[in-house]
């Protein structure tokens, strides 16, 4: 029943050869929270300052987000500012002011009780495990994402975190990075040997990978998008299309099989593409189920084959 | 009955960080022919020096593959040197020596008359139609592939055999150069809208994708190598496997479908997956029929999630 996701909530201004925007609605769990509320309901714990719109709390909590755990601090909310290259495979930061985010401290509230799943989204580690001694308990699953940052100069704690979660979500090149491993494979032993009983390697514009500790692989490819306007928060917006779905699972009341973190990888893969086809939050928020369903069907028929490679006679 | 492949055969001397050769059998015709071979007999055109080793003959007769159009002309043959980087994504060239491969003048023997399948592996784009005009009329199915040299210097006649040929095969980085498309949909469109059927986009580690004329779609990962050793090849013997498929099923009566095509790719990812695996074509001199049969059934497994997300319960 719902999950709990941490992280920022902030304004972004973005340039892409598309188009601008300034002060838009971004952070991770901006993005994750308006995905995963496709599949079920999301708590989110973040923190803003007092010039936080008012507006972008509306549209946050109009869909099944809970706002109770985001906290509203006298000062400036958390910005970013970037500008993507004409291949959209690049960007270059042009500030991060940090504001009230720079003092979060996650607190769960009561409320929030009763989550099926916890989602660190990419904070300092240290703040990753705070929320964990607060609410992973009680959790059925517990996943994190990271990034280079934190490899960087909280290697450490990422470990500790990583040790006590079930699912790592991670970028292929930060899995490298983190294990020095030049072998992909190598590497996702190297994280999985750690304890998490799965890990998600996503690939930006090629799709995600599967690994579980049992040996099980799945490799999803992307879905392909006639433009990409924005890719920001595509990752989060994957996060959020995986264990939404994953959610919705255990909310219904299945056992999570193999087969159903099969289906939230796409599920992840939908979400992620979605999020790219407009500024900010923009796309998530126009969604309708029957698009989502829409897209999964796509997603089938685009990677289906015959599974007899000499007899297999019918047309796909 | 046959593919008729015309390109170069040359001596490789290739360092990566697990080793390295020193004038090894290398050159896109003998890798494509190799991995062609284990579906169908491939005929061979090609140009080498009165240094080319009898070695190297003996193995590649020693398969289905026909050596009669591999003309011997007195001096060196064709030698590339390269190196690749720590992340083997990358590779320098140390040296081209084009030897007798810089006059290389195509002939199609009548031996080869009645071929089903003819491939222009990378060469020049005037060469590339002076084969079709040999030897396309009769055949069933063209395909090209070509490299950014040819986009920078010599675009026209490019573009003139992509004009009559029924399958591209293409490297994304490349179909946006030729195009100057930012995106990959477009880039497709528009090389599509120039005549052929079918178009193959490579992804180097990421799988390949295949669009075709009517607006089908399918999307392949790559296999999941353990250790990659030598990407040198890779992506001729993908077209090795991806033709080679083609052409066992046209000689088995078939007229090719949409799953024979989605099929070919999958069977082109396995041969360019095992190609890494060694040195030179070292793997696909070893590989049996059963390991692809194996690989095969692999990428069923590491591919398949159920079609109905809601209601789906089978455990895959």
């Amino acid at each position: 029943m719902a999950i709990t996701v941490v992280g920022s909530v902030g304004l972004d201004s973005v340039e892409t050869p598309f188009g601008a925007v300034t002060d838009a609605l971004g952070g991770a769990v901006s993005y994750f929270a308006l995905a995963a509320s496709h599949y079920d309901q999301v708590n989110v714990v973040a923190v803003v300052g007092d010039d936080f719109p008012q507006e972008y709390r509306q549209q946050l909590g109009a869909r099944r987000i809970r706002l109770e755990g985001m906290q509203i601090v006298a000062g400036e909310t958390f910005r970013w500012g970037g500008r993507y290259h004409i291949d959209m495979n690049s960007r270059d930061t042009l500030y991060t002011r940090l504001g009230v985010f720079a003092d979060f401290a996650p607190s769960i509230p009561q409320a929030y009780d009763g989550a099926d799943l916890v989602f660190l989204a990419n904070i300092q580690p240290d703040l990753q495990l705070d929320v964990l001694r607060q609410a992973g308990d009680g959790a059925k699953l517990r996943a994190l994402d990271t990034m280079n940052l934190w490899i960087d100069i909280a290697r450490d704690s990422l470990t500790e975190v990583m040790r006590r979660v079930d699912v790592v979500i991670i970028a292929e090149e930060e899995a490298r990075q983190y294990t020095g491993e030049a072998s992909l494979r190598q590497a996702v032993r190297r994280i999985l040997s750690l304890g998490p009983t799965r890990l998600v390697v996503k690939q930006g514009s090629y799709g995600a990978l599967l690994f579980d500790a049992d040996g099980d692989f799945f490799a999803a490819p992307a879905y392909p998008l006639d433009e990409v306007r924005d890719p920001t928060g595509a990752g989060d917006s994957f996060a959020g299309g995986f264990l939404g779905y994953l959610s919705q699972r255990l909310r219904e009341g299945h056992s999570l099989t193999t087969g159903d973190y099969r289906r939230a990888l796409v599920h992840g893969n939908i979400m992620g593409s979605f999020a790219c086809e407009d500024f900010s939050v923009r796309r998530l928020l126009a969604l309708t189920p029957d698009e989502v369903t829409q897209r999964y069907q796509e997603f089938v028929r685009f990677t289906h084959f015959e599974g007899s490679w000499r007899d297999g006679e019918r047309t796909v």
